[in-house]
């Protein structure tokens, strides 16, 4: 432990001083004022260094340094004399349901796909696997990048049980969440999903095609859709831009 | 879109063969390896690139592009006389339950916390808000580097409502969650938990913390949890090494 705590069972009458390394310290706010922009506190413009610094109880060079962190990430951009201003917008997407990207983000604006690649091709035995299907069976693999007001936010590699891909396939993909129209096609309605999230460096393909730098941390999902009756038909890659998605769900005590 | 597709009601005889850019077909081939990897499919050693070309129908150009996303990420050493071998394991944590680390690692090995930081401190007014008390009010703050199996895997930032953090930070916080404690001290159950997950680049202060490199994808939390009568009483900023953390999680289709 790096400071003495006050006895446990009493508040201490003075704020304890914060004596940790400043480097800490300033994570510390970091953290708390990330959040604060995702909610929308700034509507463009961050309060001055001296208004944060007696919000957080913290020093300006902490401060400096909490902006420092967040500039790096691409969250805010200083200038000596405009301010510190919020420079991207951050989408939240649902951790909570089953929900295509143009249904989670109708209310931001328009979600438009471009299809990179739309083929049949033979399942490698994992992904014959998940789809319940022979090895080298044949099964429709779609590769999109989808913009959201115009800017990209996630790339999706997209394999599909033969049956119900050769469906969706008829139908256009650059305005449909593939979602809705495997709904449309089997008429029956989606079940559950199993659900993977890791943050990975994005390389330099997969950064160059997202419009990022490479390394940028990406968030990527695996995602194997079944339908009511339980059979999986859509297992998704999705990689999302770090600066632009979170996920956001509730979780719930498991009985002990 | 970048190839012809066959007619949307009949699957080809034949394989359609893939005209991609290498580089979308080694991603496409990475993203599948990489959870074959994380299911344990390859205790130790990985096929030879010839096998894995003949395994996903590509070649072995696109095989070897593949394994060296997979390598830049850590996952994977290559070596010219030693082959391709797994680097690194990766842990579940689930993303239904609202669950401590120790308790969701139990099978994986033990969990020790670093205590870096135990005090109390002025709740900043954001902090203040999510834990429903005055802001300037007099919060419980501790920051902790989380073990498992010796190798550090997240770097967590708790603050706790007065009345709960008084009592917790009397118990051990080098081997207990604070779930758990919350719990015993409280004399309720947690009741839920709001989370937004993210994936952001390790500045480097917090980089060094984790032993990654800077830069590295991070899947960052902040998770609001409330005892079981609804009361919101920890507030936590978790940063997850990326090449060690998988979330895992089941989701359902809304009504609609």
């Amino acid at each position: 432990m790096c400071v003495p705590q006050p006895a446990a069972s009493s508040e201490p009458s003075e704020p304890t001083p914060i004596r940790r390394p400043r480097a800490d310290q300033a994570r510390q706010v970091a953290d708390v004022l990330r959040h604060q922009i995702y909610d929308g506190a700034y509507a463009d413009a961050l309060p001055a260094e001296s208004d944060l610094a007696a919000e957080f109880f913290v020093s300006r060079n902490t401060i400096r340094e909490a902006l420092a962190v967040l500039k790096n990430e691409g969250l805010i951009d200083r200038g000596t004399r405009v301010g510190t201003h919020v420079a991207a917008r951050k989408y939240d997407h649902g951790l909570d349901a089953l929900v295509g990207l143009k249904e989670t983000f109708k209310d931001y604006g328009d979600v438009r796909n471009e299809v990179r690649a739309v083929q049949w091709l033979s399942a490698p035995p994992a992904v014959a696997r998940k789809l319940g299907v022979e090895p080298g069976a044949q099964v429709v693999f779609i590769e999109r990048l989808r913009y959201l007001a115009e800017l990209p936010v996630s790339l999706d590699l997209t394999y599909l049980a033969p049956d119900v891909g050769a469906q969706v396939i008829a139908h256009s993909l650059e305005s449909n969440d593939i979602f809705a129209l495997i709904e449309r096609v089997s008429g029956q309605r989606l079940g559950g999903a199993s659900l993977a999230l890791e943050a990975v460096s994005a390389d330099p393909h997969s950064a160059a095609t997202l419009q990022v730098p490479a390394g940028s941390a990406l968030l990527m999902a695996e995602r194997l859709t079944s339908l009511d009756d339980g059979r999986p038909v859509d297992l998704e890659y999705i990689r999302m831009r770090g600066d632009r998605i979170t996920m956001r769900g509730n979780l719930v005590r498991r009985d002990a």
